[in-house]
């Protein structure tokens, strides 16, 4: 919906997929009715008018991401090549539709015998863990994965040594990994696809991005976000019953989103219940007349009610950091909880100002993220999977499928991890959410 | 389903209900074809034959509760009797059914004038309380509430001067006061009879009885048990969902139930996911060879996973009380987080023993709360509410409705509050958790 | 919720239920901390106090189930004797979850190592049907059944010739046969047990009765009625905005309800949406100024819209049998569909009088009866399978388990089949259901 | 998902969008930190790079829409204008929500007083009807819809006079109307269109376009179809279980799609337990040893249950039409029930081959239609319903809003009307739904 703020476009150069090699080998999907995609077909980056008809005056071409699809001559023999899969990070409504739609793809489609699944993570592609060996996976196991949430591969976060990663996909047989997961998986695809080049093999990496949080660049969608607005709503209708059944009652909800606040924002304006939404794109002040605080107290003096919704990565500026920046195993900046800090400010707010009060703080985020995927979600990631597919075998590596003017496309590594997509605080949804909510536009006190 | 630890049975004097003084008013329910209850009609307090025949035998007469409905003659004129409403305590799914069936009946079959909601529990009938005025309440306010969860009228914890709430009921001019929470709840109306017959007053106070823990004695069911047990089945699936996404994965979830596991024990059967349920009425203990700890982390070496449930009211003797137990408002003993205190030994101990691991807490407890009645409770509230009016409209007064032996009866609320129901340790439902679960019987190292 | 009209009392002989023979064999539940059940304990078929007593006068013994529950000794030896399951009739929320009760309970507390499911009905015992062998249940077969609707036995419609039957159980050497079905079900097991008596074999059948309509007499509950009224919400809300939508809309849901109208009623009253709910208890007119379609006329003439239930077996009198009542495989008298009738009459009503209409019917039958069983259901129909299990194994046989009075008995088959359980026309439901639509009273014209 | 057969690319004139007039007054949304778009601001209509950059090589230029969003200068005064709402057609998920944000954005951005709602669709336009007068929107009638179905100002199908439609907004003294309907709808408008013209009047008629199925050209996404296949799996779900429960048990459901498979398609791929999937792009035949009766029987014999999915307009040319087709009152031609017609042909052949079967008809339209829309499509009626207000007030007139290329665009009714968008059977997603089913690619006998 046109919410986000863009990154500068892309250099056609930027936008060259890597190939391991020439393709030869004829398609099995020849004589299917399947129409193939050529390698010159491509989907504009950009779609105003404006922007093209300036460049073609400048006589520039126009940047343009490579149409996923499938090829009619494959790099990878099926017969021979050997298929891995791996879920990294925390789980993200549609895993398992994606694991199902690769190996589907995979099998009835490319007839390729060896399908692995790789357990939990990275961590199961090191040979220092003494991890489970990996699944062979079947139809019967996958068959029906896509009703649950979780990921029946399991996960972790965190990398791990390239070379042993290699040599384990070595070991393995396996001419094409299927890494599905974001910012930080992409970045660990990225150094295997290096490693793998610096040992001269022929081993196609394609990453299927995953990130609920939908922060990822050049990619207009990813699987998960519309699953988890959906499942907001139950918490925010809690919030707001708990918050009007209490005299000067704050319903306090904290959804996902580190670095963006789709989530919290597209929840917020499908509820119409919250009263204050608080995103990691625009800062806020709690102290001050005009700060958050300071508003909520008149807010509760006349209406003697309030719904919040903070995304987890909002206001990080005001939780103090502990000394030296702590970091997860994914490398992610680990950050301190907004929810529980909030909370205690509310209500040592409430207390100065000698006001009764009531705050409910509701954290629903592993109830959210494990969910199995809604239909359109669903339908979603059978479509990233089969693409994944059709790239790996055609040679592609170094990339994500991404997905971008109602197409599906290929993206390099290098550009999807660059720079990462944000609500644009200038831009229709975010001030969408002011209107709605009727929060004061600026609460920088 | 048989699955309580019933107290002694009462003697025929507990079970006799409190009247205001005789009932002369002709009912205005007369001529639409109502069926009336006579005061003879009476409910036996226990259906097993053996019980009725022994005592048949020793020439006792069997103890029974007066049954509940509509009487043909009432203490109450109508036209002239105010009605209050309050509700005291936690959110739980039905209030608003049961304010709306309250209303509905005084107004619509009784032609009462004035019903009052008293705002935001006890602390609106206290004069102390500069709390908002009471809602005058109509068809618009009330008719679609129960589609929402929450109050209409707002709630609060703890108890109020008695004096003072008789005053506020004596400035209201309210004849009929209706009383919807918990066992500190009850005790608040019984002391507050106490001081309306000490002043010689004529006014009734009629409680619907509001546990969603269903750990209130001589009541079969309570309003809110069913949609609980429903609703816990999501955060249950989340908790099996992450457990299996991690190496040494742990789900644990705390779902309501300080004095007993009735929720608990009801959620694990539906769910079939849950290794370990943990409730008030079964001790265990976390070390030793036979604790909890080892029994779990036996199990993670074999399976790898595992989904804990826990009631909030469980284990209570292993987590430290400070030095003098806490109470809150309400007079409830304050229970430290057995969630927390569970999961940081669950930690500890994995780490001890050098096995890697994710442990994920899920404490739905307000989502759940907050939710509107499923259809069956919401049936239910929409009788309890009817039968309170009835009572009320004949002078009954110092009693709760009840639900025994499939109909509804007056309980004196002195033998509501006399002992507490819960689980039997060596009933049916726990031997079926058991044997769903799968968790030794004994953990109690 | 005392909404039933009760059969006159039985008398302790119908209460007699047939055994096999003596139980000499120790039950493998000794030491396992099981309460045994004494065949001495009974539970009264009578709560009320005034009816106990009276007949305490007259000295006679008050009527008693027996109660259910594990016997110390048996009759069958659990290590020789085979069990078989069937299921009948059309499908019904919680199928699977007793299917999976019963084979838990025999697998895993008896060790019986035979347990048969017989395919497709009583089809599946008799020797003329080319239909399937039965199943060999194992945990895996049974484990996960419980969350997905439908049998995964299958089912069928129809009694078969008792003889034939006999030869099948006797061909797969069955001591047990678990019947899942309703009325017409019950009577083919009835028959089933002559034939066996006749014989002088020694096979159980116990019968767990299923009616979605909850029309079985001497049991205060069926499962699958609470997940259909919660169901049924769904239509109802559709059929509410389909009538609001257009100019004298008319929403027409047609619900489950052969006989008994619980499930009308009890969806009417958690709906708050309904204006008119028929049912086959409470007869109506179509034509006269106070029959349904004058009442219907004049509403629409003041409101625009109205939502109308009809219970399927509501109004048959008004729908023209065919000469000579037809009946469906099961021997159930064929209804003619009063939801297609009630709607061309009143579209012709409407079209006579020159009003503009829309009427939209809604028929939710098979998305109802489809669904798995709600966690309340779920968790009623494991226990109902315990009982079954229990009962058989202990020698009972041509019984059912019932629930009354807040336990579990065992109902003798004939007894069962020899009423139908109704709505009270003069109960609290009926008339809360006319207080909550508005409807007349009276729609006799 | 790239799933749709486009028409032939439009040329710019195609393109041009009618305006009433210069706009010279300046938008109250000046100084709120609204970012306007500028006229010049377009939307490539291809977003293919090859296209473009043939299109660039011949020195054309390249067709673009109009970007949807705020102008800094309006043509209406929002002081003086009077707007109106009228919905069309039937029922679609999130018809309440465009009512709510026309109304909360004339309302509460360009202050506009007058908003009123017509009646019943087009018939509350024409003088003719004696339907209920207008609403006077206001926050308070609005504020909630969106959480119900339905739509809360009525609807109705067919053209009205154009006279007389003009006659009343004149009457009304409405400045800018605001359309939401479907094909026959926008049809009205653009007729509607031409009158005000003719008569010389400056009035903006602006269109929401509102199709379940998804089948509007020149919007690649609509309202509703995202919570229409969500709601799709529970009737897919029931056919499922009630095949699966009887011998040769045959499940059928018609989904919603008169002239588009996407539901059918979308929901099928979102199932996994669809074996057939019918919808009107793609031919079959009934009879042959390739023909959809032979295919289902084969299957039948070796697996005893199928589900079978049909779009309502499959197969019109199998269902004989009577001589003359019929048309509703929208002008669109009646289809003859292909789910009735399926039923009776299956059992037909079942019967003619002798073999035992059951077939389940489950016909969900109503059910889902009336749902409220899931918060994905409620965010996105949202922002629809903004963009209309922007164009109307900008003087725009004569187009709809549209969703091209990830933006939101004006787009000339004729242009939207002159073609179907429709289901590509050579692309992607049809090609998935034949893989997912595992049916036959062609089944014309």
């Amino acid at each position: 919906m046109v919410e986000e703020r863009l990154a500068a476009l892309p250099t056609p150069d930027d936008l060259e997929v890597a190939r391991l090699g020439e393709a030869r080998i004829p398609s099995p999907l020849r004589g299917s009715g399947t129409r193939f995609v050529d390698d010159t077909n491509k989907v504009l980056a950009c779609s105003e008018a404006g922007e093209a008809e300036s460049r073609r005056g400048r006589g520039e071409s126009l940047p343009a991401f490579e149409a996923a699809g499938p090829r009619s001559d494959l790099f990878f023999d099926p017969d021979t090549t050997g298929c891995g899969i791996v879920t990294c990070g925390g789980l993200c409504p549609g895993l398992n539709d994606v694991i199902r739609s690769l190996f589907m793809t995979a099998r009835h489609q490319y007839d390729v015998r060896r399908i692995l699944g790789f357990r939990y993570g990275y961590a199961g592609l090191s040979s220092k863990n003494s991890y489970a060996e990996p699944l062979f996976l079947e139809t019967e196991t996958v068959g029906r994965a896509h009703r649950l949430g979780g990921t029946l591969l399991g996960s972790s976060r965190g990398a791990q040594d390239p070379n042993e990663m290699v040599d384990t996909l070595v070991a393995w047989k396996i001419g094409a990994l299927f890494v599905v997961g974001g910012d930080g998986t992409l970045r660990g695809a990225s150094r295997l696809c290096g490693e793998i080049e610096r040992r001269g093999l022929k081993i196609s990496v394609i990453a299927v991005p995953k990130t609920i949080d939908n922060d990822l660049m050049w990619t207009q969608r990813t699987f998960g976000l519309s699953t988890a607005v959906e499942a907001a709503q139950l918490p925010i209708a809690a919030a707001h019953n708990e918050a009007k059944g209490a005299w000067n009652g704050v319903g306090l909800v904290k959804l996902m989103g580190r670095h963006a606040g789709f989530i919290a924002a597209n929840a917020t304006l499908a509820s119409g219940d919250v009263n204050y939404c608080l995103v990691p794109e625009v800062p806020f002040s709690l102290g001050g007349e005009g700060g958050f605080l300071s508003t909520l107290e008149r807010r509760l003096k006349k209406r003697r009610h309030a719904v919040v919704v903070v995304a987890e990565g909002a206001g990080q500026d005001l939780v103090e950091h502990s000394a030296g920046a702590e970091t997860d195993a994914s490398g992610n900046v680990r950050l301190r909880d907004i929810g529980i800090f909030l909370k205690e400010r509310i209500e040592g707010h409430l207390t100065s100002r000698q006001m009764d009060h009531t705050v409910k703080y509701i954290d629903p985020s592993y109830t959210i993220r494990s969910l199995p995927a809604n239909s359109m979600d669903s339908a979603f990631c059978q479509v990233l999977g089969q693409h994944a597919v059709h790239a790996a075998m055609a040679g592609r590596t170094d990339m994500m499928v991404g997905f971008w003017n109602h197409r599906f496309t290929h993206v390099p590594l290098h550009l999807a991890v660059a720079s990462r997509k944000e609500l644009d605080p200038h831009g229709e949804i975010w001030q969408r959410v002011v209107q709605t909510t009727g929060q004061p536009a600026d609460m920088m006190g």
